[in-house]
């Protein structure tokens, strides 16, 4: 038994070093076990390949391959047609965890720690002890190939080797990883993320070498969604601690301008206003403030009304985007999107888009969740939009089942934001904030509701069709009936019989009578009533 | 629009540091909430505190006060009579993540991450904008003083205020947290969480001075469990990445004594056996091993049968500690616990205790979650302990309720291991390790027949009780039947009756017979056929 003295204890104590950290915490990056680790590889690095062809707004030309060397062991190839990695960059981006350029922007894509792609070296390393092996060039007919790994204790680069090779003018980036892994095509497979890849990135263009083959996923529209712009911090998402860094930090001379130049949408008139109600003079250096000014400001900034940060940091897909999408990888016989307006959580703007997909080729019911473009697979239970999800009565829109669809039904739902709550570091699931949970309900109902109308109308033609079938089918014994009552001849019965159902149901067909229809579903006393009214 | 170059792009990457990152990450640490923000810390503070003094072999005092400075913001005190901090440490301790003493260490601990106290800093100066002060001596009649803020843009601490007091010899650490939070008690509260840690550590003494009057938690016993060892990491454990650089890191001569020296039960037969299988010469320098080497040995690890690793670097705390802690907080009738043996999983030992209390005090079900002592309140759906929990039929048992027990009980399990695998760093829930679960599963299933034993006595006895009343209440009109019948008078046959009764029911009570009453219970069929059998 070793009874200890602080002065003992303190020999023990040193620094950990976000690699170790990381290590030996790899499940908090994705990697759990040998299937999903394979996939955190893919989802790393086609991120970033397509971060770098949006941002050089370039069509996205992505290609992925899966090779497997030895049992569970893999050689994992992405290759982009982006503006690629200057030399100088490129052993910090994939050798050093925690170093990125989106940490810092507020501005909508797809990775957002900088610690994606290194976590994929990292496990590499650990899992087969080989380097990654990186090949680049920005289109200057030279391309810069690197061996790299991390120095685990020290969270830097080492690279083991690099050379520039002359090249014909080709640009961007292709990274191969050597690492254990199980590769298998169920629900959270690599195969099923590509296909909501190319779903939600429907300008992209994705050929998958694969173990069992290859496959395409072909670009279906030629234009790029518009590209986020970078906002300042909104003072409502600004804490105390921010605050005090930041006044320390800034160039502004006065705390007016402070307030003006380093947030979004404060004008001088609140600026002044935010002053006065902290007593204190806008004119003020920033670097003069006591902690009780500081205080006080942070107290006033909660009391003012303040405009909403702007929203063009998002990248939105938009209606047609999403549709083209959902038509071109799973060709139903009925699709249709929504985009909500933008709005904010925690000074944060975010905006979510709902698409539906249902019937043709789409057999069973499954929903598909997004966030900045990206396919989540995992923790679904967790998500917010799962949540959302179970939270809508679909029989109200003529689907069965309550909680979920039961129904040959797709439902997309994207959340884009400059800053995703991810509920971890592996990010694959959101966290439910109250204002997000509402904002995807209202998405999906509005899309639900459209849906239902187109249901309701395809359901009343049925209905017809089944009435007109069975007056025809009783025609000839009624007319023969009435002839023995009124005399005339059962012929011209029957005739004039088949010439009213004709008249009555002919031509209808469930579309224009859609209106009326509103909101009926299989849930029949409600349709019901909505027939008698 | 702007469309970007590798070069601009380029400009724009740079290193995040770890307090950054977990400052905007902060829901990652267990500060989703205000709420839970008071519980987190106090979670943190008492962990370190609990952790301190076991290892200096005190039994602990610990003193908890929480008092509202202003609406939603605190003031929170942690005070333990451990062994105190070292000065030239206390800076770094407190004012900078992912460092510690526990992390490196294959020891059972209640902290292992390195960003718990820190990150308790950290959030307060995020919402408070305050710096947190430490009071501690090693009882030397010095106390230092600090005030310490945590320079987020590079995770090292900023000393505000550092100065020496005479003070008499205590020995300890006291911490002054000013953060933003609610307080509340309800299920996830900090009061909870107090009577929890109280169960869990019976042998701690607990003052809690909270905003609604002083609590007190007394010591149930005055033993402290064993001291873990510290061991070795065991092969099974060790991926080729780590193994690699522990090659290039050791002082050992050769593969061989390498092998001996660095990893738990090694013994050199082994090492020669793994050596041969590798065609590697035992003697060959750890450093002149090639890549391919490296992969070899890996290969024959797998290959090896080793011997589990010791398992004296668990410290659990037994049936009787257990019970005491369940009898002195709970005050049930009926209380048993269960210490299973040690196991493995991924090279490291893991224990699974349980503990059930029944009745008295305990009017409702529930279930605490434990792991290395410290109480889980959050995140109990993705939890093992909780989906093992589900896994059983309470019925079988005696109690109602298939997924839950729907009975007054309490369910105890604790998960003590020198690497628990949290599923986040805020560490609310424990992966679901297929091994995990099975010997939690078996732990439940042992404790459980216990308590099914003790009901099942209690069941027979009732319906022993029940049987003899009705006799007893019909004797005399028996006696009045059959003296009709036969003549002989009816005072005597009832007197015949009773004694019968008497003798047949009398002195039986419940205890005695249970073992024929295995496994009854509320099913009743089971039951009956036990009866008649």
């Amino acid at each position: 038994m070793v009874v200890k003295t602080a002065h003992e204890m303190a020999k023990e104590h040193r620094a950990i070093s976000i690699s170790e950290f990381f290590e030996k915490n790899r499940h908090l990056l994705g990697y759990d076990n040998k299937i999903k680790a394979l996939l955190t590889i893919i989802k790393e690095a086609v991120d970033n390949a397509l971060d770098a062809t949006e941002e050089a707004r370039v069509l996205p030309d992505i290609y992925v391959k899966i090779e497997e060397l030895e049992k569970e062991k893999y050689k994992i190839v992405i290759r982009d047609n982006g503006p690629g990695i200057v030399k100088k960059q490129v052993a910090n981006i994939f050798g050093k965890l925690l170093y990125g350029s989106k940490f810092h922007k507020l501005r909508q894509s797809r990775g957002q720690q900088g610690i994606g792609i290194s976590g994929c070296v990292l496990y590499s390393q650990l899992t087969s002890g080989q380097p990654t092996q990186i090949l680049t060039s920005t289109g200057d007919g030279k391309t810069h190939k690197y061996r790299i790994k991390i120095d685990v204790k020290h969270n830097e680069p080492m690279i083991e080797e690099s050379q520039v090779i002359k090249t014909d003018k080709w640009h961007g980036v292709q990274v191969t990883f050597v690492a254990e892994g199980l590769y298998r095509e169920h629900k959270q497979s690599v195969i099923e993320y590509l296909k909501q890849v190319a779903i939600s990135n429907p300008y992209a263009n994705i050929v998958f070498d694969s173990p069992t083959g290859k496959v395409e996923f072909s670009r279906g529209v030629q234009v790029l969604p518009k590209e986020p712009d970078e906002i300042k911090p909104h003072l409502y998402g600004v804490e105390i601690g921010i605050l005090t860094r930041m006044l320390h930090d800034t160039k502004a001379r006065t705390i007016q301008t402070f307030l003006t130049s380093e947030f979004s949408r404060i004008g001088s008139l609140t600026a002044k206003k935010i002053c006065e109600d902290a007593k204190i003079d806008p004119r003020t250096s920033p670097r003069k403030l006591t902690e009780e000014d500081v205080k006080n400001i942070s107290y006033a900034v909660k009391e003012t009304k303040l405009t909403k940060p702007p929203t063009d940091c998002l990248s939105p897909l938009g209606n047609e985007l999403i549709k083209n999408g959902l038509k071109k990888e799973l060709n139903p016989e009925w699709v249709d999107a929504i985009s909500r307006p933008p709005t904010v959580y925690r000074g944060w703007p975010f905006q979510i888009e709902v698409g539906i997909a249902y019937g043709g080729s789409v057999a069973e019911p499954s929903f598909m969740r997004f966030a900045n473009k990206v396919p989540l697979l995992y923790q679904a239970g967790d998500c917010a939009i799962t949540k959302s999800i179970t939270k809508i009565d679909w029989r109200r829109y003529g689907l069965q089942g309550s909680k979920f669809p039961e129904a040959p039904v797709v439902i997309f739902v994207h959340l884009c934001s400059v800053w995703v709550p991810f509920t971890s570091e592996s990010k694959e699931s959101i966290a439910s904030y109250p204002v997000i949970i509402k904002e995807i309900k209202l998405g999906l109902q509005d899309c639900a509701r459209k849906l239902s109308l187109y249901l309701s109308g395809v359901r009343k033609a049925q209905m017809i069709a089944e009435k007109k079938r069975i007056f025809e089918r009783y025609a000839g014994e009624t007319a023969v009936a009435l002839e023995e009552l009124t005399g005339s001849p059962s012929k011209q019965i029957e005739e004039n019989i088949l010439k009213m159902v004709e008249k009555r149901w002919g031509e209808i067909n469930g579309e224009e009578d859609t209106e009326e229809q509103r909101g009926e579903g299989q849930d029949r006393s409600q349709a019901n009533t909505e027939h008698n009214g």
